[in-house]
């Protein structure tokens, strides 16, 4: 169980470890069947074949799974909506059962001309068993100033 | 039935049509359950008491359905990798039932060290029915040069 986190607790550089994850190869397969059908991420062969040498995941599976699982319930509570996402930079492919560890900081908190409303700029990092980032991005999203505790 | 596209073929500002989709609400909300389940992709009631005044897919989903519908299998065959996403902008929301249109230019074509393979950078634009552009992306890709008639 995680607990959510007041919006109004965080500044310029709060830095949250997010939680540990691991894809699975069904899990891999599955996912790139549905949304990106490419052969090095649904097919052993092709993924041997490919630079790889084996199947590894999606781009966005690993962000997809990590934010739904550690991000949406410490924050989700007051997303109001999506504004942008930058530099989101697939460094190195995800193998299925490495270890990802997932870590967001604050990289900006800009005030709205609403006053209940902040535009929060989340920078995410990916990192895998030796601490080397497989994948960064930036996501700004539009928050509710007014949440819980606040 | 979609034919590729020789990778060889494209020229800057190359642009193609990938084709028009819309997504369901019962699609918008199985999508957000399992990646995005927040109150206003998931439950009817939220959406109409958000800014939204309704139901709205989560971000990525138009994005995802119409790369895998309309672009993986014209130029699919030829990815290496991707690299980079930037300036994805969520402009206006993405209602269920309304008509989207999917297009993609050639941003730029860069040469690799490695003369076997290319950087293309894709610009998409999601449009709705009034023409106006919901989502803008920009997503560089690794491709092999030498593809089908090449």
């Amino acid at each position: 169980m995680i607990d959510p986190i007041s919006i109004s607790s965080l500044k310029v550089g709060s830095t949250i470890i997010l939680g540990k994850t691991s894809l699975r190869e069904k899990e891999i397969i599955e996912y790139a069947t549905t949304f990106d059908p490419l052969p090095f991420h649904i097919n052993k062969e092709a993924g041997k074949k490919s630079i790889f040498k084996g199947i590894i995941a999606s781009g966005p599976h690993i962000f997809t799974k990590i934010h739904k699982e550690f991000w949406i319930p410490r924050f989700g509570h007051s997303v109001v909506c999506g504004i942008e996402v930058n530099n989101w930079k697939f460094l190195k492919p995800t193998y299925p059962e490495t270890e990802i560890t997932g870590i967001v900081e604050v990289k900006s908190i800009e005030e709205n001309i609403r006053p209940e409303m902040k535009e929060i700029s989340w920078y995410y990092s990916f990192l895998d068993e030796n601490q080397e980032a497989i994948q960064t991005l930036e996501l700004k999203i539009m928050h509710h100033s007014n949440d819980i505790n606040s």
